[in-house]
């Protein structure tokens, strides 16, 4: 199929806003939800961007049912690993429906490794949900490795009230 | 006990290199660690800084057996969540064995909260190894959740080998 992965632009972000959503439903949590195209066009596109975004695009005549010819994304940003370095967190990676198994996904993957690269970091990490199989199948045919199994690493947050209270209780 | 929590400064880069070797090996993974003064003071002190570092400081009175008066750290970068934007991730959270029971670490997670509350950031994760159960007794106990156990997010990582050819793989 037809298509190219390039850097998203800030017209780009109600295009993004709505695959943000329909990766949410397909991760059946739709409600978690509250982000606004104004909030990723601010975050994404001032002095300091809070995140990177990669866009897949088809040519108009192969655009969606819908009209739409942006197709997929990936969004990242850089952290900081203190054993190892640089290190990129890939938030999330998203094909609609109707243009998976066509190797947008993986040409979009791809482009999020070939940037750690580029930019000397040396991993490339992201959570994926245990009871999504084709995902984690995918990933793991690609050499990469699941931290929670191996090494038995779990995901901690504070948010709302638990973390207004701990706030308050700094010296 | 008399402590003081303060950001950290780029004269503090080799204090912060030992901590983060003496937290591998509390964590059984001190081959893993490669990082170096240099590069902490490179990618921390910099015009576009990587991550971000408070630190715990005795008097000179109460210094270690070895002779230490910086007794713990903090380290944390921004991230960005597409469900409800900006957050913070605590990448380490240490507290040398001598000085722990009296505070410090409390004071420390705290005052990352206060930062991320004061930045407008809605989250603060971390991670933490399963079998660490003191360390998830103690998050625990200030309402983090654990997104692994409730969810089922994993961490995957690509690196090494894996990472460079994915990179290559891009169009």
């Amino acid at each position: 199929m037809n298509f190219r992965i390039r850097a998203a632009r800030e017209g780009d972000c109600r295009d993004i806003q709505r695959m943000i959503m329909e990766l949410a439903v397909y991760e059946k949590m739709a409600d978690q939800v509250k982000i606004s195209h104004e909030e990723l066009q601010r975050d994404g596109f001032g002095p300091n961007p809070f995140y990177q975004c990669l866009i897949a695009e088809v040519p108009e005549e192969l655009k969606s049912d819908e009209g739409h010819t942006t197709v997929g994304y990936a969004l990242y940003f850089y952290t900081y690993s203190t054993w190892k370095g640089r290190s990129i967190y890939m938030e999330d990676l998203y094909v609609m429906p109707e243009f998976r198994g066509k190797g947008v996904g993986k040409a979009l993957m791809a482009s999020v490794a070939r940037v750690c690269v580029e930019q000397k970091c040396v991993r490339l990490q992201f959570s994926v949900l245990d009871w999504n199989k084709l995902s984690l199948d995918f990933y793991m045919s690609k050499g990469a490795e699941d931290l929670t199994m191996e090494e038995g690493w779990h995901v901690l947050r504070f948010h709302g009230a638990a973390l207004e209270k701990l706030a308050h209780e700094a010296p």
